[in-house]
């Protein structure tokens, strides 16, 4: 419950009492959760007509700059971390129906949901940049329960560029780069060859980058892979996983990083297309 | 503060204290309280994804439909009582620093910086529809402390026409149609011709609409005139009179009503340009 105030005791509640009896019972929940903190917020700072305006008007601008590729009303979500946060709720909830699959993250504005197919021991690196840290990675598909590999279970990816651009932000890449779609073979085994990832900012020209600069943050996400899982009969998996050797592990611009999704890319020999590897095993759950 | 719950204790402190040195004392104290009640919120309800990203469609959705004639933010605002909320939290402030003037009410969506003077006496209804019942409204602007008249205040006023439109609504009313700026008179007062207001849905075609829908809650305001007075050395003030005749009183859809700004139409005699009358006089507080 919120503190005693010296205003009208009567209006939050009028407003949520206005609902009307069609209301489903968890919209009504929602909105009234969702009243009450707003105005206990505005009271509790005492928000004025102006600062509030400024609100109205970042909100009404990150609408305007968003389109298919872009969703800025999603970015703003992530600055102040609340995708991560829902991220969290939904791994905790179905954690303890569970108990532990591999740790999930946040899909994030760049996921395509038309990637192509690939085959295992493809290079996605379509477009190279001249900076490229090559590495080979591999893991398995598990059974989250049996810890039996998952045999033809879907492993899509995707990452930035060296330049911080993902594919569909970038003119100079080829359609569908640093992306790809791998189905796990006999041995639940999917493998492939990307870039060692590079930190990057977070689009920072629109209302994300202003309330970033207004709480004197920087935009960068430390380095990342992408990864959805999918497998019939199985939960679908989102993470991230994200390189130890990061700087901005601790403070990652969106609050993604979780500390099992930390992960080390050795060295690799004898392999003239990768200097390093990183393997990772991805465990799935069963649908109740 | 929020109640114990299971997930991240840490998460809501991590986000608040990547804020940097350079954030403003104000800005620090809004943004920390935001993220705060935004974070508690998705908890106590246990938000779900799908849950969230439709919060993230609609707001991009107000986003895109906002333009210089319409802000679909700000009635999104509206229509959960946040507009009224910070108006009556502005109007406290200044009533303990001042003891009560006129009660004020929000600006709302449809104010126009460069509504033109009119001569007391003037007739604002240009455009004037069938149903119209014309009423003559006047008083005077009034020191709140000293009870004088103020010579020379303005009184600008605005409302919709009987269709429930304001005119840049309406491609069928004249430009500025219903609407006036007055200068009062040697003995302060002000006075002209408008209709007696009736009451009309905010626009229902976007995300506003959309969440008046959800929340089972019907679209209309009660029948009001907006007012704006200032004069030199005086505070601004923003309000609304309401009709005591209208039905909606009791559930304007941006719950602006107060009892202080409820006024009666009366009968007029021997006006051929009007059969009622409305007195009204607005007391401003001068500067500090």
């Amino acid at each position: 419950m919120a503190a005693p105030h010296r205003f009208d005791p009567t209006f939050t509640d009028n407003v949520i009492n206005s609902m009307g009896p069609k209301t489903s019972p968890r919209m009504r929940q929602l909105m009234a959760g969702l009243i009450r903190h707003v105005h206990d917020f505005a009271r509790e700072n005492e928000l004025t007509v102006d600062e509030w305006m400024a609100g109205v008007q970042m909100l009404n601008w990150a609408g305007r700059m968003s389109d298919d590729k872009r969703n800025e009303g999603q970015l703003v979500c992530d600055v102040i971390g609340l995708e991560s946060l829902v991220d969290e709720i939904t791994f905790t909830l179905a954690h303890e129906a569970a108990d532990a699959p591999t740790a999930t993250a946040i899909l994030g504005p760049f996921f395509r949901a038309d990637t192509p197919w690939r085959d295992n021991g493809a290079d996605i690196v379509v477009t190279k940049p001249d900076d490229a840290e090559m590495a080979f990675m591999h893991g398995r598909i598990i059974d989250f329960a049996t810890q039996k590999p998952l045999v033809g279970a879907s492993v899509e990816v995707w990452q930035a560029s060296t330049n911080g651009l993902y594919e569909q932000q970038d003119p100079n890449q080829v359609e569908f780069n640093l992306r790809g779609k791998f189905k796990t073979d006999a041995d639940g085994r999917y493998y492939f060859y990307c870039l060692r990832p590079t930190p990057y900012p977070v689009p920072d020209d629109g209302p994300a980058g202003k309330l970033l600069e207004l709480m004197d943050r920087h935009p960068f996400r430390p380095a990342h892979i992408h990864i959805l899982a999918t497998h019939e009969g199985y939960r679908p998996l989102t993470t991230q996983i994200f390189d130890r050797k990061d700087k901005y592990l601790d403070n990652d611009s969106v609050f993604a990083v979780k500390d099992s999704l930390i992960v080390d890319f050795v060295p690799r020999d004898g392999d003239s297309k990768a200097a390093l590897e990183l393997k990772y095993d991805v465990k799935l759950v069963a649908d109740a």
